[in-house]
């Protein structure tokens, strides 16, 4: 069976017989604490559109790495970096990694380590390595606590679609997806409460599946509740796109999905953006329900070796 | 300036202008000890030997990253593996990863998380976490301590050599560099009563001169003290081959290069293999001594994009 066959979170699944792996991040208890661990790796074919330039690169691989921790409800501590890169001007290569570090320490953490090789694709495979009381996993929601997100959805994958097409675009969406934050802040804050937690970098569909999956429960997502951007809705209604498509199933918004008690969540929403968008329950289905009416939310999002396959079968631009 | 002008170690020594970076590993204080945080890339095109099995890869990348750990005297713990795999049988991959995985608990350390992507080369970017209760540094050698390594020298350059020639040659010296182990038992042990360290992974003369530059010391170094393996020697006799000029500029030999106190070593060459090849003086100059006399040791080993640019120019095979 190839890996293409199998898809990367069927790959996951068959190496987490053997291995204690399957989360945002690994973390190992140390005294009263824990140290959390994820490593992310972006090739520039696949992962880095064409128009960022070198301190966006530098910026972005902090960022997909420290979304992982975020996603545990850690706190970033220390990165590391290893670069494959052709025979690029140093200069070049020095905007980002000092970008790599400015975003580093904007989070509080240090750039302590790395390294660099030749490669004929610019690779770069970073590691962040955080601290957290309380790892928050995708395993522990249950029935009768709600579905919520930080943030808003579908801008980042709209804004990729608008770049790949080479379409005029809005500045503030253009720069939601060449200039992602980590939700480092809210993710510590969600760790006092949360039951669930997991970010959404491959598509809300596939990071409720993952929550289900693992915490064995059931959800009901209500889109209409879903938070969008008013500039997305905008330029998606100009250019006769469908904001929601991006919003379920497009990659790219490094936001937080987590379930969290009814009270929890409104005391949460006082301090940071959080919108409720549905509900767990014990029944195992996952359903969608738009304005009142059910349907199916397909298991569809940003999969490796998956959307490689389906890029090659179809010779469709990668989206 | 192109990478490829100015070389792997210049363009750390750039780097860390603005960077706490240079040692064989990243480390931080936590409470009473420190952890120590390494990462390494490899690609098949420049560091995997055609012949290698799937499995032998697997330990290869855990070795490498533990190998800087074991510079530091440091107990390795956990492991993090982010792959880039082309379109491979799933089968072949989890003979990878679970070779990686029972390397990683030989040394004690658990396989805790990963990465998996699509590349057209493959790629393995590995971080190793571990703790030391006072990680040596290679900027620690002072005058009048003595220079010495783990194990045998050169070994692993000349397998290279055959294997990359086709030519026969004995399974034990193959196994070296199919197999390399890291010295983790030898670098604790060492961090005891060394003054400082580090792998000999791209070659003895650079790792001399490494110590010798952040120590501000200079270094005479006895050649015929180099130890080498008794089949290595056979070997490259028949073959017609310079041992000598493997042990000192080949690289692929993860053993530990270390300075300390005369008296420390006899404690030390009762518990491991440890051979004294030179001294630590005031005057900075690093000589070599054979049979007397001296000689320049040249500033020679394997170093990236260096290496890469004299094969672009010369059209020779990558050694």
């Amino acid at each position: 069976m190839k890996l293409t066959d199998l898809g990367e979170k069927e790959i996951i699944r068959r190496l987490s017989e053997f291995l204690n792996i399957g989360d945002d991040a690994a973390y190992i208890r140390i005294n009263d604490k824990y140290i959390v661990l994820a490593t992310d790796m972006i090739y520039s074919e696949t992962h880095i559109l064409p128009i960022m330039s070198w301190e966006q690169i530098g910026k972005f691989i902090v960022t997909v790495n420290f979304s992982d921790l975020a996603a545990m409800g850690a706190k970033p501590f220390a990165f590391l970096l290893a670069c494959g890169i052709s025979d690029e001007d140093f200069e070049n290569f020095q905007r980002l990694i000092k970008s790599a570090d400015k975003q580093c320490r904007k989070y509080g953490a240090e750039y302590v380590g790395g390294d660099t090789k030749y490669a004929n694709e610019l690779t770069l495979s970073g590691t962040a390595v955080g601290f957290a009381k309380k790892p928050v996993l995708r395993s522990g929601a249950k029935p009768g606590d709600v579905l919520a997100v930080t943030g808003t959805l579908g801008s980042a994958a709209l804004a990729t679609d608008l770049i790949l097409e080479k379409l005029e675009c809005d500045n503030e969406i253009i720069k939601k997806v060449l200039e992602p934050e980590p939700r480092i802040r809210e993710g510590i804050l969600l760790s006092k409460s949360a039951s669930a937690m997991t970010d959404i970098s491959d598509s809300l569909s596939l990071s409720i599946y993952d929550i289900a999956d693992k915490s064995n429960v059931g959800v009901e997502l209500e889109i209409n509740k879903i938070p969008l951007e008013k500039t997305a809705i905008k330029l998606s209604e100009e250019m006769n796109l469908n904001l929601m498509d991006y919003a379920l199933y497009g990659g790219g918004d490094y936001e937080l999905l987590f379930t969290v008690s009814e009270d929890n969540l409104k005391v949460i929403e006082k301090k940071i953006k959080a919108t409720r968008i549905g509900n767990i329950t014990k029944e195992k289905n996952i359903v969608g329900i738009d304005s009142g009416r059910e349907f199916v939310l397909k298991r569809k999002g940003y999969e490796h070796f998956r959307n490689l396959k389906s890029r090659k079968q179809n010779d469709f631009i990668v989206k």
